[in-house]
């Protein structure tokens, strides 16, 4: 007899992945290596580690070792709050009247709200193990920046976080969870780096953009003895962490029999969706299975359906490697007005390989629509959902209402990366109807292409 | 051998309560009735019929019966963020050095982030069976209006929230996720009612208290066909939906073998505290077991620890039910600069007639210890929890550093009711080290006694 499937389903503690696997080890054509801006090389070990902890550094460049240890001290962190159930969205399917299995992957029960804890907690448990004083990021809306602060407070490392300074006026909350959890949180552009001291002198009164407050943190990192710099998306060694994502979600639907059609993920740097569908993809790269798998990306942001698949750069500042990736370009800026994240120019380049591959799908959605997908699911699942992750909802809506159109049982599995409790001010602007939509013209992007590096590679 | 406890116990969702534990019935000295303030006579079921949907009026009156069953309809509304988790708190235990066992159940994993959820999906249940159209209830800081919006979306009620007008101003995000569950929320006093419209007459300027937004919800439901008032703590229903908690916790314990030796509530109007303590307190009554059951409350707001047992209204407006309980006087107000909730004047009936038959200890504890208590407690677990849950964070601490003085393993459960993602205001004012206490004199208190009926009962 089939056994009914509950609500959640919850794995054991002893059941959390004692490896994170490496999906770059079953690709047989593999991601571009990151090169130096300046000699247009690959970046050595060498190179890296100047800016990255000796260990991260190793797994950002390891693409044959398909899993790695999970080490213990950080299996007991993710014990606090994994494994995060995967969902049956029982309310969700009678609101849609769909045939569709709708679940979902949901990793918002943490107080850093998303995903990002994964691979935050390691890499402050290398920079810890490699003897460090602390690290330095940077945070847009400070989802990253409060996984962070959070990991460093665990194992006890000091953690500077530069804040875009608009979003540190505006957004004083995530700035006092980070506070709470003892990181120092600077505004950026700030007078306490020559970078920062430079761009306040050019543009007086700027409110920051990101790639100024990554300037800033590796800076800081490699002129600081002690520190090192981390990213919460877009490199390997991300997307490494984030695959107990999928590990999990994979085991849970197992359990019960369950294979799903359909795989959706929102896609920013693309650390969330590169988590969920590792083990998938692996089955897939492996031949064993077939998943149609489709990354959602903001229409005002199109990376994947609207970039160029190349080598450029990872921030505006253009301080960082060069990556090949999909890309509108570093000089491309999304509309102000685009709520959430998933604002990133590029995206990573093992998603980008694999969507080359044409391994994976994308769709580009607009954010009024994804906010309507947001409320429906908040009012019938309980859970108020972060912008980013809703990108995802609205789209795993989308292919359940296909199916009530051609009757197909087909087995949806999204991911709900976060929840919106940080995100009140975008809610507040859809519920008062004032929300719109911002899509690039396509000379907005030809002028985004064109600040990418003149170099034919 | 002994097994291993995890991190967290989860029990399944078939482990869920059939039934609701009221307390009452095992009490030999029942606590005393809700008065008429006009007769000074017990409320009957007619009058009460008035303002409270029917089958709420009758578990309000019913003494007798231990058990009540919990229908399908909430249990599977349950089951989207039930059961919640009894933790092990192993990281706190590490940073404490104590030799004693803390356990905490989290109430906070739903977006409404707190208990309050568990009896509101149950009010608007038996709302829409009445065949209701709709209920209005009062908000302060927003937790209780969050969950009634959401249970109210849920079975599509209409939700008339009346908030007040300092919070509506100052908390714009709670405000925004009851706008996105639907709700309607006024800022009150309002012009939509005449006791709002006589309140703004007499007060220009004012920006309200909980007393006039009661009035307001009250004169409303009374005054529209089709609609009720609803009521999120104090009352003997609210007491009996959140036995979900204690029976929960009891089974995820007698799991593994855990017997508490003392258990830690944070009380405002008491409906967390009754909850969790029901099914212990129910051994204890029994003569079947004995805990160490421990109130914290507020030293601004010392109901149980500095109130008097005597009959008193429940709201500033005088428009409520006497009820007798532990009271500071309707007309005590606890400091502006308290922050969080536990800002009631009076403690529910039933926990008061405990707390006078000794079957309970109170302790009252100063808002920068328990603040402190909450960032420690969030480093180390990595929850934020609520301003109100830190208060029982504070007394397990305490009692747990005590077993390190003693070298006792006492087994400690505390309820951690919510999370502190809305309540970064009163944070930063913890992190900018601008948090004061505030302990009324007993001047203050005489104040407030002052304000009580002048009957002898």
């Amino acid at each position: 007899m089939e056994q009914k499937i509950p609500y959640k389903i919850y794995l054991s503690e002893d059941e959390i992945p004692t490896a994170w696997y490496n999906l770059r080890a079953d690709m047989k054509k593999k991601p571009a290596p990151l090169l130096n801006p300046a000699t247009l090389k690959p970046l050595t070990a060498e190179e890296l580690s100047a800016v990255f902890c000796s260990e991260l550094v190793a797994q950002e460049l390891d693409e044959d070792t398909a899993f790695v240890a999970i080490p213990e001290e950080i299996r007991n962190f993710y014990k606090m709050y994994r494994p995060s159930p995967v969902v049956r969205a029982y309310c969700l399917e009678k609101k849609l009247g769909t045939p569709a299995e709708i679940y979902y992957k949901f990793e918002g029960n943490n107080t850093s709200g998303s995903h990002k804890l994964n691979s935050a907690i390691a890499q402050a448990y290398y920079a810890k193990k490699q003897g460090l004083i602390g690290v330095t990021t940077e945070t847009g809306a400070g989802q990253w920046g409060t996984a962070l602060s959070m990991a460093s407070a665990y194992f006890g490392l000091d953690c500077k976080v530069f804040m875009v300074k608009c979003s540190y006026e505006q957004k004083p909350f995530r700035r006092e969870v980070m506070r709470t959890y003892g990181a120092t949180v600077t505004p950026s552009p700030s007078n306490t780096t020559e970078i920062g001291r430079k761009i306040l002198a050019d543009f007086p009164g700027t409110t920051g953009s990101l790639g100024c407050a990554i300037s800033e943190a590796v800076e800081v990192a490699t002129h600081t003895e002690g520190y090192r710099y981390v990213l919460g998306s877009v490199l390997n060694q991300v997307l490494l962490h984030q695959s107990v994502i999928g590990l999990e979600a994979k085991k849970a639907l197992d359990k019960y029999g369950v294979k799903p059609d359909i795989i959706i993920g929102c896609a920013g740097g693309g650390s969330n969706l590169g988590g969920l569908i590792a083990p998938f993809m692996g089955e897939k790269l492996r031949g064993e299975a077939d998943y149609r798998i489709i990354a959602v990306e903001p229409a005002s942001c199109p990376s994947f359906t609207r970039g160029k698949y190349a080598f450029d750069f990872c921030d505006t500042g253009k301080i960082c490697p060069l990556a090949k990736m999909y890309t509108l370009g570093s000089g491309f800026i999304p509309s102000a007005s685009h709520a959430g994240g998933l604002r990133f120019h590029g995206m990573c380049p093992t998603l980008s390989e694999l969507y080359d591959q044409k391994m994976m799908e994308a769709v580009a959605v607009e954010q009024s629509s994804v906010f309507e997908a947001a409320e429906m699911f908040a009012r019938v699942e309980g859970i108020l959902p972060a912008p980013e992750s809703s990108h995802a909802i609205r789209v795993a809506i989308d292919e359940a209402l296909k199916c009530k159109e051609t009757g197909e049982k087909k087995k949806i599995l999204f991911g709900l990366t976060g929840t919106g409790y940080f995100d009140l001010v975008a809610y507040e602007k859809y519920n008062n109807g004032e929300m719109g939509d911002y899509i690039p013209t396509d000379e907005d992007i030809q002028k985004g292409w064109a600040t990418m590096p003149k170099v034919d590679l």
